[in-house]
């Protein structure tokens, strides 16, 4: 088996378990055509297999891994890992550490799923838990957006962190030479904002890290896709996404009514419909569902609770692109920097007289 | 003068001056035409008259009052201040301190105007800077969310003063007897976000504040419109709002594309464009321009630097209906009861065990 590329997923997670799960694989399995792809479907075996019987592609690639415990998706991250051995999410990553398969994906408990993976895995980097990615939808392609929600507090060597790691993803999984890094903010100028994104500006643009940094970005830049790879910290970068979401289902809510509006706009739609069906899969957040957890040794993509079969199939796709890239070796290449940034550029060595100002 | 409604406008501030201002005026002039107010145009006197015999129905209602001192966009806020006296944006402030003006509007740089407007008016709360308020076009209507930018941190105390001003603001300008209100967060539990956050949301659900309030509100509750008034800090406001804004752009964009992309798209697009605009102008944010600042003594309104002449006007109609409405009562009422809160609940008193958890 160990020749073979191979993917752990734990079955039993996200709001509609097994069903949306093999249906994803079975997608999944054409997406990843041209790569000799496995699976482990770890979780409830007699709901599984009930699920294979109706995919025979999936069923042909993979293999069940039988367990009854199950992470409940609204379970608190320090009872879970009290509990946690045994369950699906727990073997899902337990079968990464082991060597068994090459990366793990999940739909189920984000909390939980970052405790196990960081105490399964270890940490290779000194945040207190992985960086969730989001990628991004832009006008220009995709950007990579981290931290997506895990570290709600950061400092500036933190913002630092994600800032290369950020950048080995996004060199990685979308072959651009030297992406460039933005810091998000509330302007432009160096004044800007509070002193943590202040600090992390100073330590990326006064030191000799190898990055293509831009400077601050603002939230509009988002959707603009101004800089390949946006870094903040994870409330902030929780409430832009989640904003984000829910102003495309807003558009589409919109779009939807103004084209039934009359009997007119609906004969338009209908000409129209092949464009506007194009438009709307480019802007759906399940067609760049898969938040890999970085900062991990070992690769671990988190699926939204609430993603179809097409969004599961993606953050396959994701985590098989990640494992199958040079993340680990840039990964490692850049944080040996970091220790260079710290040491030359100590943070708390602050220019004096900085002050804030709005908007 | 002073049995009439007056309203004072900077007429050199925004990104195109007396030009959008006065054509402003001009349309504001029809959505109030209920209402016998009249304008005090401060600034360069040749370049306003000239604007004004461009608009006659402005002129008709304006009295200009020179200055050749102006406060640049991109000017700190602190110089500004040492040098404002007798600026256009001075003086517009000013002649609401003197009675002679119920309300002041300015495109102008916003840091010289929150700045000024503290200075001026003084602020009638405990907070650093006056919060900024944006009108947030929603699939209910419009939300009221605070702060969007002035604010950059922000301690649990001034969050309750947000909710205290946004909702007495909501009702006042909306005509909702009982505002909703929501603290913007990363998820709903109370463990959820950082120290601030869960303490505002202590305060706000253990006081007897005569507030609807309702928890924590996510992202995509913003576009939902799940409460009427949304509190958070300036930072994560400022930024939410401008993804948002980025994402309308995004949108608009994306349909353009997909709308004539083909000729059979384009003729679809024609016949379905009447319903098309309807929904665009919906979602124009210049619709809703207009930002009040609350806390201080006095109505002061920043109107987006870029917006033009309809967004303009919209944000002299916000200025009119807040002046005209029973929002400064509501205000002192409602801050009478927060001293209560303060002394009932004092900050700090946090529950032992409070746990952070992400998503």
């Amino acid at each position: 088996m160990t020749d073979r590329f191979v993917i752990s997923i734990d079955a039993m997670g996200g709001d509609h378990g097994p069903s949306v799960v093999v249906s994803g694989v079975s997608i999944a399995v054409g997406l990843l055509r041209d790569v000799p792809v496995r699976f482990l479907l770890h979780g409830d075996e007699a709901l599984i297999a009930a699920q294979l019987n109706r995919h025979p592609a999936a069923k042909a690639v993979c293999d069940i891994r039988h367990t009854d415990k199950v992470v409940a998706m609204d379970e608190k991250p320090a009872q879970a890992l009290r509990r946690g051995k045994g369950t699906s999410l727990w073997n899902a990553i337990e079968a990464v550490k082991a060597g068994e398969a090459q990366a793990a994906v999940s739909a189920g408990n984000t909390g939980a799923l970052m405790a196990m993976s960081k105490l399964i895995l270890r940490m290779a980097a000194e945040m207190d838990r992985p960086a969730i990615v989001a990628n991004w939808p832009t006008m220009q392609g995709v950007s990579t957006v981290l931290d997506a929600g895990a570290n709600i507090q950061c400092d500036a060597a933190q913002l630092v962190e994600f800032a290369i790691m950020g950048e080995a993803y996004h060199r990685a999984m979308h072959g651009v030479a030297r992406p460039t890094v933005g810091l998000l903010n509330v302007g432009s100028e160096d004044q800007k904002g509070h002193e943590e994104v202040r600090e992390a500006h100073r330590l990326l643009r006064q030191s000799n890290l190898d990055i293509d940094y831009r400077g601050f970005v603002e939230g509009n830049d988002l959707a603009k896709g101004t800089v390949d790879v946006v870094v903040t910290d994870g409330f902030t970068g929780n409430v832009a996404l989640k904003t984000a979401e829910g102003m495309a289902r807003f558009f589409a809510s919109e779009m939807r009514g103004a084209l039934t509006s009359s009997l007119l706009s609906k004969i338009g739609a209908v000409i129209a419909s092949g464009a506007l069906k194009k438009m709307r899969a480019k802007l759906d957040p399940s067609s760049v569902n898969g938040g890999p957890l970085l900062g991990l040794n070992g690769v671990v993509v988190k699926s939204h609770g609430g993603a179809d079969d097409r969004g599961f199939a993606n953050a396959i796709k994701v985590a098989a692109n990640l494992a199958r890239s040079q993340y680990a070796e840039e990964f490692k290449a850049s944080m040996s920097q970091l220790s260079d940034v710290l040491v030359h550029a100590p943070i708390g060595d602050q220019p004096a007289g900085s002050e804030e100002s709005p908007q």
